[in-house]
Protein backbone atom coordinates (compact mmCIF):
# COMPACT_ATOMS: atom_id res chain seq x y z
CA UNK A 1 0.00 0.00 0.00
CA UNK A 2 0.87 3.66 -0.53
CA UNK A 3 1.34 5.30 2.49
CA UNK A 4 0.90 9.06 3.23
CA UNK A 5 3.00 10.99 6.00
CA UNK A 6 4.22 14.21 7.03
CA UNK A 7 7.57 15.02 8.69
CA UNK A 8 7.26 17.68 11.45
CA UNK A 9 9.59 18.42 14.43
CA UNK A 10 9.61 20.68 17.70
CA UNK A 11 12.28 21.99 18.46
CA UNK A 12 14.65 19.69 16.36
CA UNK A 13 12.88 16.47 18.32
CA UNK A 14 11.47 14.92 14.86
CA UNK A 15 8.63 12.80 14.06
CA UNK A 16 6.74 10.92 10.84
CA UNK A 17 3.02 11.81 11.45
CA UNK A 18 0.54 9.55 10.02
CA UNK A 19 -2.80 10.38 9.66
CA UNK A 20 -4.76 6.96 10.46
CA UNK A 21 -8.42 8.57 10.47
CA UNK A 22 -8.63 8.38 6.98
CA UNK A 23 -5.58 5.93 5.97
CA UNK A 24 -6.21 2.33 7.26
CA UNK A 25 -3.16 1.74 8.63
CA UNK A 26 -0.70 -0.84 10.61
CA UNK A 27 2.86 -0.71 11.29
CA UNK A 28 4.14 -3.45 12.74
CA UNK A 29 7.79 -3.17 14.89
CA UNK A 30 9.80 -4.23 12.34
CA UNK A 31 8.45 -1.55 10.06
CA UNK A 32 8.96 0.90 12.38
CA UNK A 33 12.21 -0.01 13.29
CA UNK A 34 12.75 -0.09 9.07
CA UNK A 35 11.44 3.30 8.54
CA UNK A 36 13.13 5.37 11.38
CA UNK A 37 16.08 4.52 9.99
CA UNK A 38 17.90 8.26 8.91
CA UNK A 39 19.92 6.08 5.94
CA UNK A 40 18.09 3.53 4.91
CA UNK A 41 14.17 4.98 5.64
CA UNK A 42 12.33 8.25 6.35
CA UNK A 43 14.26 8.72 9.42
CA UNK A 44 12.73 10.14 12.69
CA UNK A 45 13.09 10.23 16.58
CA UNK A 46 9.22 9.47 17.05
CA UNK A 47 6.53 8.24 14.95
CA UNK A 48 3.20 9.63 15.64
CA UNK A 49 0.22 7.61 14.64
CA UNK A 50 -3.47 9.76 14.61
CA UNK A 51 -6.19 7.71 15.23
CA UNK A 52 -10.06 7.82 15.60
CA UNK A 53 -11.35 8.46 19.11
CA UNK A 54 -12.27 6.16 21.20
CA UNK A 55 -15.14 7.91 22.96
CA UNK A 56 -17.50 10.58 21.41
CA UNK A 57 -16.34 13.34 24.22
CA UNK A 58 -12.98 12.90 22.23
CA UNK A 59 -11.44 14.23 19.40
CA UNK A 60 -8.83 11.65 18.59
CA UNK A 61 -6.39 9.17 20.01
CA UNK A 62 -3.12 9.37 19.39
CA UNK A 63 -0.30 6.72 19.85
CA UNK A 64 4.00 7.22 19.91
CA UNK A 65 6.83 5.02 18.90
CA UNK A 66 10.23 5.17 19.50
CA UNK A 67 12.78 4.46 16.54
CA UNK A 68 13.53 1.26 18.26
CA UNK A 69 9.62 0.13 17.73
CA UNK A 70 8.17 0.39 21.04
CA UNK A 71 5.04 2.16 22.14
CA UNK A 72 6.28 5.04 24.80
CA UNK A 73 3.66 7.05 26.62
CA UNK A 74 4.10 11.05 26.61
CA UNK A 75 6.29 13.59 24.62
CA UNK A 76 5.71 17.10 24.59
CA UNK A 77 7.24 18.05 21.14
CA UNK A 78 5.10 15.56 19.50
CA UNK A 79 1.69 16.49 21.03
CA UNK A 80 2.61 19.70 19.77
CA UNK A 81 2.84 18.25 16.29
CA UNK A 82 -0.29 16.37 17.27
CA UNK A 83 -2.06 19.22 17.26
CA UNK A 84 -0.51 21.50 14.19
CA UNK A 85 -1.02 18.42 12.43
CA UNK A 86 -4.92 17.45 12.59
CA UNK A 87 -5.57 21.22 11.37
CA UNK A 88 -2.78 21.51 8.55
CA UNK A 89 -4.54 17.60 7.27
CA UNK A 90 -8.38 19.13 7.63
CA UNK A 91 -8.80 16.66 10.56
CA UNK A 92 -10.52 19.21 12.73
CA UNK A 93 -11.13 22.88 12.65
CA UNK A 94 -11.17 22.98 16.76
CA UNK A 95 -8.84 25.21 18.55
CA UNK A 96 -8.95 22.94 21.72
CA UNK A 97 -8.31 19.74 21.08
CA UNK A 98 -9.51 16.68 23.06
CA UNK A 99 -7.30 13.49 22.85
CA UNK A 100 -6.47 10.20 24.50
CA UNK A 101 -3.14 9.26 24.78
CA UNK A 102 -1.53 5.95 26.57
CA UNK A 103 -0.96 7.94 29.30
CA UNK A 104 -4.06 9.79 29.92
CA UNK A 105 -6.42 12.34 28.37
CA UNK A 106 -4.94 15.76 27.45
CA UNK A 107 -6.60 19.34 26.12
CA UNK A 108 -3.87 20.77 23.01
CA UNK A 109 -5.01 24.38 22.40
CA UNK A 110 -3.74 26.00 19.21
CA UNK A 111 -2.53 29.54 19.85
CA UNK A 112 -1.47 31.66 16.60
CA UNK A 113 0.34 30.46 14.17
CA UNK A 114 2.82 27.95 14.82
CA UNK A 115 2.52 27.70 18.76
CA UNK A 116 0.39 24.84 20.89
CA UNK A 117 -0.04 25.13 24.34
CA UNK A 118 0.24 21.73 26.02
CA UNK A 119 -1.24 20.82 29.90
CA UNK A 120 1.31 18.81 30.83
CA UNK A 121 -0.30 18.28 34.57
CA UNK A 122 0.59 19.05 38.09
CA UNK A 123 4.25 18.24 39.07
CA UNK A 124 4.45 15.55 41.77
CA UNK A 125 7.01 16.25 44.68
CA UNK A 126 5.85 13.19 46.64
CA UNK A 127 9.48 10.92 47.33
CA UNK A 128 7.93 7.57 46.68
CA UNK A 129 5.67 8.63 43.77
CA UNK A 130 8.61 10.46 42.07
CA UNK A 131 10.43 7.39 42.88
CA UNK A 132 13.43 9.07 44.94
CA UNK A 133 14.65 7.58 47.73
CA UNK A 134 14.37 10.27 50.65
CA UNK A 135 13.43 10.24 53.72
CA UNK A 136 11.50 12.96 53.99
CA UNK A 137 10.43 15.70 51.33
CA UNK A 138 12.87 18.42 50.39
CA UNK A 139 13.27 21.71 48.22
CA UNK A 140 16.81 20.28 47.41
CA UNK A 141 18.40 17.12 48.42
CA UNK A 142 22.19 16.32 48.08
CA UNK A 143 23.58 13.57 45.45
CA UNK A 144 26.66 11.84 45.84
CA UNK A 145 28.14 11.53 42.66
CA UNK A 146 31.99 9.98 42.11
CA UNK A 147 34.15 13.52 41.88
CA UNK A 148 31.44 16.07 43.79
CA UNK A 149 28.26 16.48 45.99
CA UNK A 150 25.49 18.14 44.10
CA UNK A 151 22.48 19.69 45.14
CA UNK A 152 19.27 19.03 43.05
CA UNK A 153 15.71 19.40 43.12
CA UNK A 154 13.91 16.53 42.05
CA UNK A 155 10.29 16.46 40.83
CA UNK A 156 8.10 14.27 38.92
CA UNK A 157 6.18 15.32 35.47
CA UNK A 158 4.69 11.80 34.81
CA UNK A 159 8.49 11.37 34.91
CA UNK A 160 10.85 11.77 37.02
CA UNK A 161 13.23 14.11 37.04
CA UNK A 162 16.25 15.65 38.79
CA UNK A 163 17.18 19.55 38.00
CA UNK A 164 20.40 21.16 38.86
CA UNK A 165 21.26 24.70 38.85
CA UNK A 166 24.67 25.95 37.32
CA UNK A 167 26.67 28.94 36.72
CA UNK A 168 27.94 28.21 33.45
CA UNK A 169 25.65 25.94 31.46
CA UNK A 170 28.10 26.10 28.41
CA UNK A 171 31.18 24.59 30.42
CA UNK A 172 29.05 22.36 32.51
CA UNK A 173 30.02 18.61 31.90
CA UNK A 174 25.99 17.68 30.93
CA UNK A 175 27.45 13.93 29.40
CA UNK A 176 29.44 12.72 32.46
CA UNK A 177 27.54 14.50 34.97
CA UNK A 178 23.99 13.50 33.41
CA UNK A 179 25.43 10.51 32.53
CA UNK A 180 25.88 9.38 36.27
CA UNK A 181 22.72 11.15 37.74
CA UNK A 182 20.77 9.50 35.44
CA UNK A 183 21.28 6.53 36.94
CA UNK A 184 21.71 7.47 40.87
CA UNK A 185 20.94 5.16 43.46
CA UNK A 186 18.59 7.34 44.74
CA UNK A 187 16.38 7.19 41.30
CA UNK A 188 15.17 3.39 41.41
CA UNK A 189 13.62 3.89 37.69
CA UNK A 190 16.84 6.24 37.01
CA UNK A 191 15.86 10.06 36.02
CA UNK A 192 15.80 12.59 33.51
CA UNK A 193 18.66 15.21 34.26
CA UNK A 194 18.56 18.80 33.65
CA UNK A 195 20.93 21.44 34.12
CA UNK A 196 19.89 24.95 34.23
CA UNK A 197 21.77 28.66 33.96
CA UNK A 198 19.46 31.31 35.38
CA UNK A 199 19.49 34.58 33.28
CA UNK A 200 16.85 36.17 35.29
CA UNK A 201 13.52 35.37 37.15
CA UNK A 202 11.93 35.05 33.60
CA UNK A 203 14.26 33.32 31.62
CA UNK A 204 16.73 30.46 31.84
CA UNK A 205 18.88 28.14 29.90
CA UNK A 206 18.41 24.50 29.99
CA UNK A 207 20.14 21.15 28.65
CA UNK A 208 18.91 18.01 29.45
CA UNK A 209 20.23 14.45 29.34
CA UNK A 210 17.10 12.02 28.83
CA UNK A 211 16.76 8.84 30.24
CA UNK A 212 18.28 6.32 27.83
CA UNK A 213 18.70 9.32 25.37
CA UNK A 214 21.59 10.94 26.50
CA UNK A 215 21.22 14.58 25.78
CA UNK A 216 18.57 15.81 23.58
CA UNK A 217 17.99 19.20 21.90
CA UNK A 218 14.59 19.91 23.43
CA UNK A 219 12.83 17.88 26.58
CA UNK A 220 9.41 19.44 27.06
CA UNK A 221 9.24 17.83 30.63
CA UNK A 222 12.15 18.19 31.43
CA UNK A 223 11.58 22.39 30.73
CA UNK A 224 8.47 22.16 33.39
CA UNK A 225 10.73 20.49 35.53
CA UNK A 226 13.36 22.92 35.72
CA UNK A 227 10.48 25.83 36.13
CA UNK A 228 8.80 24.30 39.01
CA UNK A 229 12.00 23.37 40.55
CA UNK A 230 13.45 26.91 39.99
CA UNK A 231 10.22 28.18 41.54
CA UNK A 232 9.73 26.57 44.61
CA UNK A 233 13.70 27.26 45.11
CA UNK A 234 12.18 30.83 44.72
CA UNK A 235 14.73 31.15 41.60
CA UNK A 236 11.83 32.34 39.25
CA UNK A 237 8.42 33.80 38.34
CA UNK A 238 5.63 32.19 37.42
CA UNK A 239 6.40 32.71 33.42
CA UNK A 240 9.48 31.32 32.58
CA UNK A 241 10.97 31.18 28.47
CA UNK A 242 13.53 27.94 28.41
CA UNK A 243 16.11 28.41 25.80
CA UNK A 244 16.93 24.75 25.21
CA UNK A 245 19.55 23.52 22.37
CA UNK A 246 16.74 23.22 19.89
CA UNK A 247 15.00 26.25 20.49
CA UNK A 248 12.48 28.01 22.87
CA UNK A 249 9.58 27.01 24.82
CA UNK A 250 7.69 29.25 27.18
CA UNK A 251 6.23 27.68 30.65
CA UNK A 252 3.61 28.86 33.08
CA UNK A 253 3.42 27.60 36.56
CA UNK A 254 1.49 28.80 39.42
CA UNK A 255 1.75 27.08 42.19
CA UNK A 256 1.55 23.30 43.67
CA UNK A 257 -2.05 23.17 43.28
CA UNK A 258 -2.06 24.50 39.13
CA UNK A 259 -0.51 22.51 36.31
CA UNK A 260 2.12 23.22 34.15
CA UNK A 261 1.80 24.74 31.19
CA UNK A 262 4.19 24.57 27.96
CA UNK A 263 3.88 27.00 25.00
CA UNK A 264 5.77 25.83 21.96
CA UNK A 265 6.75 25.95 18.52
CA UNK A 266 5.17 22.59 15.94
CA UNK A 267 6.92 22.86 12.39
CA UNK A 268 5.90 20.82 9.50
CA UNK A 269 8.61 20.51 7.08
CA UNK A 270 7.37 18.06 3.95
CA UNK A 271 4.91 15.90 2.93
CA UNK A 272 6.26 12.32 1.82
CA UNK A 273 4.55 8.82 -0.19
CA UNK A 274 6.08 5.42 0.77
CA UNK A 275 5.30 2.03 -0.01
CA UNK A 276 5.20 -0.55 2.36
CA UNK B 1 7.52 26.93 -4.41
CA UNK B 2 6.61 23.55 -4.47
CA UNK B 3 9.51 21.43 -4.84
CA UNK B 4 8.77 17.45 -5.86
CA UNK B 5 11.88 15.28 -4.46
CA UNK B 6 12.42 11.77 -4.21
CA UNK B 7 14.85 9.80 -1.34
CA UNK B 8 17.23 7.08 -2.37
CA UNK B 9 20.02 4.80 -0.92
CA UNK B 10 23.17 2.78 -2.44
CA UNK B 11 24.14 0.97 0.59
CA UNK B 12 22.32 3.42 3.10
CA UNK B 13 24.39 6.45 1.52
CA UNK B 14 21.38 8.35 1.20
CA UNK B 15 20.49 10.86 -1.23
CA UNK B 16 17.68 13.97 -2.00
CA UNK B 17 17.14 13.68 -5.71
CA UNK B 18 15.71 16.49 -7.36
CA UNK B 19 14.23 16.44 -11.72
CA UNK B 20 15.76 19.72 -12.45
CA UNK B 21 14.37 18.73 -15.63
CA UNK B 22 10.57 19.23 -15.49
CA UNK B 23 11.03 21.64 -12.34
CA UNK B 24 12.99 24.95 -12.76
CA UNK B 25 15.00 24.84 -9.62
CA UNK B 26 17.79 26.42 -7.73
CA UNK B 27 18.83 25.71 -4.63
CA UNK B 28 21.29 28.26 -2.69
CA UNK B 29 23.93 26.65 -0.59
CA UNK B 30 22.36 27.87 2.66
CA UNK B 31 19.08 26.01 1.22
CA UNK B 32 20.70 23.08 0.82
CA UNK B 33 22.40 23.00 4.53
CA UNK B 34 18.89 23.31 5.88
CA UNK B 35 17.41 20.80 3.62
CA UNK B 36 19.93 18.23 4.80
CA UNK B 37 19.57 18.44 8.51
CA UNK B 38 18.06 15.20 9.88
CA UNK B 39 16.23 17.15 12.15
CA UNK B 40 15.13 19.96 11.41
CA UNK B 41 15.13 18.85 7.61
CA UNK B 42 14.73 16.01 4.87
CA UNK B 43 18.39 15.29 6.02
CA UNK B 44 20.48 13.17 3.17
CA UNK B 45 24.11 12.46 2.87
CA UNK B 46 24.04 14.26 -0.72
CA UNK B 47 21.87 16.12 -3.25
CA UNK B 48 20.97 14.81 -6.25
CA UNK B 49 19.80 17.44 -9.13
CA UNK B 50 19.26 16.22 -12.38
CA UNK B 51 19.54 18.69 -15.11
CA UNK B 52 18.85 18.48 -18.96
CA UNK B 53 22.02 17.69 -20.96
CA UNK B 54 24.67 20.36 -22.36
CA UNK B 55 25.52 18.46 -25.22
CA UNK B 56 22.44 16.79 -27.48
CA UNK B 57 25.12 13.78 -27.59
CA UNK B 58 24.67 13.25 -23.83
CA UNK B 59 21.12 12.21 -22.06
CA UNK B 60 21.25 14.54 -18.84
CA UNK B 61 23.74 16.74 -17.03
CA UNK B 62 24.04 15.62 -12.86
CA UNK B 63 25.24 17.46 -10.06
CA UNK B 64 26.06 16.41 -6.44
CA UNK B 65 26.37 18.20 -3.47
CA UNK B 66 27.43 17.33 0.17
CA UNK B 67 24.76 18.06 3.16
CA UNK B 68 27.42 21.67 3.84
CA UNK B 69 26.35 22.89 0.42
CA UNK B 70 29.43 22.64 -1.31
CA UNK B 71 29.69 21.09 -4.79
CA UNK B 72 31.35 17.55 -4.87
CA UNK B 73 33.03 15.66 -8.07
CA UNK B 74 31.75 12.02 -7.82
CA UNK B 75 30.08 9.46 -5.80
CA UNK B 76 29.79 5.70 -7.23
CA UNK B 77 26.79 5.24 -4.95
CA UNK B 78 25.18 8.66 -6.28
CA UNK B 79 25.58 7.54 -9.66
CA UNK B 80 23.69 4.63 -9.10
CA UNK B 81 20.74 6.24 -7.33
CA UNK B 82 20.87 9.12 -10.52
CA UNK B 83 20.05 6.32 -13.05
CA UNK B 84 17.89 4.44 -11.19
CA UNK B 85 15.43 8.01 -10.91
CA UNK B 86 15.51 9.01 -14.47
CA UNK B 87 14.10 5.55 -15.24
CA UNK B 88 11.58 5.64 -12.19
CA UNK B 89 10.47 9.39 -13.44
CA UNK B 90 10.31 8.62 -16.96
CA UNK B 91 12.68 10.79 -18.19
CA UNK B 92 14.52 8.11 -20.24
CA UNK B 93 13.41 4.82 -21.41
CA UNK B 94 17.48 4.04 -22.58
CA UNK B 95 19.18 1.40 -20.31
CA UNK B 96 22.71 2.74 -21.23
CA UNK B 97 22.68 6.49 -20.08
CA UNK B 98 25.51 8.79 -20.98
CA UNK B 99 25.68 11.99 -18.72
CA UNK B 100 28.20 14.99 -18.19
CA UNK B 101 29.56 15.20 -14.25
CA UNK B 102 31.89 17.72 -12.85
CA UNK B 103 34.57 15.01 -12.93
CA UNK B 104 33.93 13.94 -16.81
CA UNK B 105 31.46 12.17 -19.04
CA UNK B 106 30.10 8.41 -18.15
CA UNK B 107 27.80 6.30 -19.11
CA UNK B 108 25.58 3.91 -16.45
CA UNK B 109 24.32 0.97 -17.16
CA UNK B 110 20.62 -0.13 -15.57
CA UNK B 111 20.58 -4.01 -15.23
CA UNK B 112 17.28 -5.69 -14.03
CA UNK B 113 15.89 -4.98 -11.07
CA UNK B 114 17.57 -2.54 -8.85
CA UNK B 115 21.16 -2.69 -10.04
CA UNK B 116 23.13 -0.12 -11.92
CA UNK B 117 26.76 -1.05 -13.20
CA UNK B 118 29.54 2.35 -13.28
CA UNK B 119 32.64 2.71 -15.23
CA UNK B 120 34.70 4.37 -12.81
CA UNK B 121 37.15 4.59 -14.99
CA UNK B 122 41.22 3.38 -15.27
CA UNK B 123 43.14 3.32 -11.78
CA UNK B 124 46.26 5.74 -11.79
CA UNK B 125 49.39 4.17 -9.89
CA UNK B 126 51.56 7.06 -10.70
CA UNK B 127 52.38 8.23 -7.20
CA UNK B 128 52.60 12.51 -8.48
CA UNK B 129 49.13 11.45 -10.01
CA UNK B 130 47.74 10.78 -6.76
CA UNK B 131 49.22 12.12 -5.51
CA UNK B 132 51.51 9.90 -2.81
CA UNK B 133 55.11 11.03 -1.97
CA UNK B 134 57.19 8.03 -3.34
CA UNK B 135 60.89 7.87 -4.66
CA UNK B 136 59.24 5.21 -7.41
CA UNK B 137 56.40 3.37 -8.29
CA UNK B 138 55.29 0.35 -5.87
CA UNK B 139 53.01 -2.53 -5.38
CA UNK B 140 53.28 -1.59 -1.58
CA UNK B 141 54.91 0.93 0.42
CA UNK B 142 55.78 0.90 4.03
CA UNK B 143 53.63 3.54 6.20
CA UNK B 144 54.89 4.97 9.90
CA UNK B 145 52.17 5.29 12.16
CA UNK B 146 52.84 6.45 15.63
CA UNK B 147 52.60 2.63 16.76
CA UNK B 148 53.75 0.62 13.84
CA UNK B 149 54.30 -0.08 10.51
CA UNK B 150 51.51 -0.67 7.83
CA UNK B 151 52.05 -2.14 4.81
CA UNK B 152 49.73 -0.73 1.94
CA UNK B 153 48.48 -0.57 -1.34
CA UNK B 154 48.17 3.59 -3.15
CA UNK B 155 45.91 4.02 -6.40
CA UNK B 156 43.76 6.97 -7.48
CA UNK B 157 40.16 6.14 -8.67
CA UNK B 158 39.62 9.99 -9.10
CA UNK B 159 40.48 10.54 -5.70
CA UNK B 160 43.17 9.16 -3.37
CA UNK B 161 43.20 5.70 -2.01
CA UNK B 162 45.38 4.00 0.05
CA UNK B 163 44.49 -0.17 1.31
CA UNK B 164 45.71 -2.12 3.83
CA UNK B 165 44.82 -6.02 3.88
CA UNK B 166 44.11 -7.36 7.42
CA UNK B 167 43.60 -11.10 8.96
CA UNK B 168 40.76 -9.75 11.10
CA UNK B 169 38.36 -6.89 10.14
CA UNK B 170 36.26 -7.07 12.79
CA UNK B 171 38.87 -6.59 15.50
CA UNK B 172 41.12 -3.86 13.22
CA UNK B 173 41.24 -0.16 14.86
CA UNK B 174 39.14 1.65 11.59
CA UNK B 175 39.15 4.94 13.58
CA UNK B 176 42.37 5.21 15.17
CA UNK B 177 44.35 4.08 12.18
CA UNK B 178 42.27 5.57 9.51
CA UNK B 179 42.04 8.70 10.96
CA UNK B 180 45.96 8.78 10.88
CA UNK B 181 46.79 6.98 7.37
CA UNK B 182 43.62 9.63 6.29
CA UNK B 183 46.10 12.64 6.89
CA UNK B 184 49.65 10.66 6.61
CA UNK B 185 52.81 13.19 5.46
CA UNK B 186 53.09 11.71 2.56
CA UNK B 187 49.60 11.87 1.19
CA UNK B 188 49.79 15.87 0.18
CA UNK B 189 46.17 15.70 -0.25
CA UNK B 190 44.91 13.48 2.57
CA UNK B 191 43.52 9.92 1.26
CA UNK B 192 40.64 7.74 1.64
CA UNK B 193 42.14 4.49 3.57
CA UNK B 194 40.14 1.19 3.12
CA UNK B 195 40.85 -1.98 5.12
CA UNK B 196 40.19 -5.37 3.88
CA UNK B 197 40.06 -8.56 4.97
CA UNK B 198 40.71 -11.39 1.89
CA UNK B 199 37.59 -14.13 1.85
CA UNK B 200 39.13 -15.86 -1.28
CA UNK B 201 40.13 -14.69 -4.72
CA UNK B 202 36.45 -13.26 -5.39
CA UNK B 203 35.25 -12.30 -1.91
CA UNK B 204 36.61 -9.51 0.23
CA UNK B 205 35.10 -7.54 3.27
CA UNK B 206 36.12 -4.39 3.54
CA UNK B 207 35.85 -1.15 5.66
CA UNK B 208 36.41 2.55 4.23
CA UNK B 209 37.71 5.59 6.52
CA UNK B 210 36.59 8.27 3.78
CA UNK B 211 38.39 11.36 3.74
CA UNK B 212 37.07 14.01 5.55
CA UNK B 213 34.14 11.99 6.80
CA UNK B 214 35.04 9.19 8.69
CA UNK B 215 34.15 5.58 8.17
CA UNK B 216 31.21 5.29 6.11
CA UNK B 217 28.23 2.53 5.34
CA UNK B 218 29.58 2.18 1.54
CA UNK B 219 32.57 3.71 -0.15
CA UNK B 220 32.01 2.81 -4.12
CA UNK B 221 35.65 4.53 -4.93
CA UNK B 222 37.00 2.54 -1.73
CA UNK B 223 35.14 -0.38 -2.95
CA UNK B 224 37.06 -0.21 -6.55
CA UNK B 225 40.54 0.71 -5.07
CA UNK B 226 40.45 -1.95 -2.77
CA UNK B 227 40.08 -4.84 -5.63
CA UNK B 228 42.61 -3.13 -8.37
CA UNK B 229 45.13 -3.24 -5.19
CA UNK B 230 44.59 -6.54 -4.29
CA UNK B 231 44.29 -7.81 -7.76
CA UNK B 232 48.13 -6.03 -8.65
CA UNK B 233 49.01 -7.83 -5.49
CA UNK B 234 48.15 -11.09 -7.20
CA UNK B 235 45.23 -11.86 -4.38
CA UNK B 236 42.19 -11.31 -6.37
CA UNK B 237 40.34 -12.71 -9.60
CA UNK B 238 39.00 -9.80 -12.11
CA UNK B 239 35.86 -10.11 -10.74
CA UNK B 240 35.35 -9.75 -6.64
CA UNK B 241 32.32 -9.56 -4.24
CA UNK B 242 32.77 -6.53 -1.86
CA UNK B 243 30.77 -7.20 1.56
CA UNK B 244 31.01 -3.29 2.82
CA UNK B 245 28.89 -2.55 6.10
CA UNK B 246 25.84 -1.22 4.18
CA UNK B 247 25.90 -3.86 1.66
CA UNK B 248 27.80 -5.73 -1.09
CA UNK B 249 29.01 -4.15 -4.72
CA UNK B 250 30.26 -5.84 -7.55
CA UNK B 251 33.53 -4.99 -9.28
CA UNK B 252 35.55 -6.34 -12.22
CA UNK B 253 38.49 -5.37 -13.64
CA UNK B 254 40.91 -6.69 -15.83
CA UNK B 255 44.29 -5.19 -16.21
CA UNK B 256 46.02 -1.83 -16.19
CA UNK B 257 44.82 -1.20 -19.44
CA UNK B 258 41.48 -1.63 -18.55
CA UNK B 259 38.27 0.60 -16.55
CA UNK B 260 37.13 -0.40 -12.98
CA UNK B 261 33.23 -1.60 -13.40
CA UNK B 262 31.21 -1.30 -10.54
CA UNK B 263 27.71 -3.21 -9.83
CA UNK B 264 25.15 -2.67 -7.52
CA UNK B 265 21.96 -1.29 -5.78
CA UNK B 266 20.13 2.01 -5.92
CA UNK B 267 16.84 2.21 -3.48
CA UNK B 268 13.91 4.34 -4.22
CA UNK B 269 12.76 5.05 -0.20
CA UNK B 270 9.99 7.60 -0.88
CA UNK B 271 8.27 10.43 -2.84
CA UNK B 272 8.05 13.62 -0.96
CA UNK B 273 7.18 17.41 -1.28
CA UNK B 274 8.79 20.24 0.38
CA UNK B 275 7.73 24.19 0.39
CA UNK B 276 10.89 26.53 -0.40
Amino acid sequence: MLLNFTKMHGLGNDFMVVDGVTQNVFLSKEQIKKLADRNFGIGFDQLLMVEPPYDPELDFHYRIFNSDGSEVQQCGNGARCFARFVHLKGLTNKTAIKVSTKSGNMVLYLEGEDQVTVNMGRPIFEPKKIPFVANQQEKTYLLQTSEKTVMAGVVSMGNPHGVVVVDDLENTDVLGLGAELEKHERFPENANIGFMQIINSEHIKLRVFERGAGETLACGSGACAAVVIGRIQDLLGSKVQVDLPGGSLHIRWHDESSPVKMTGPAQYVFDGQIHL
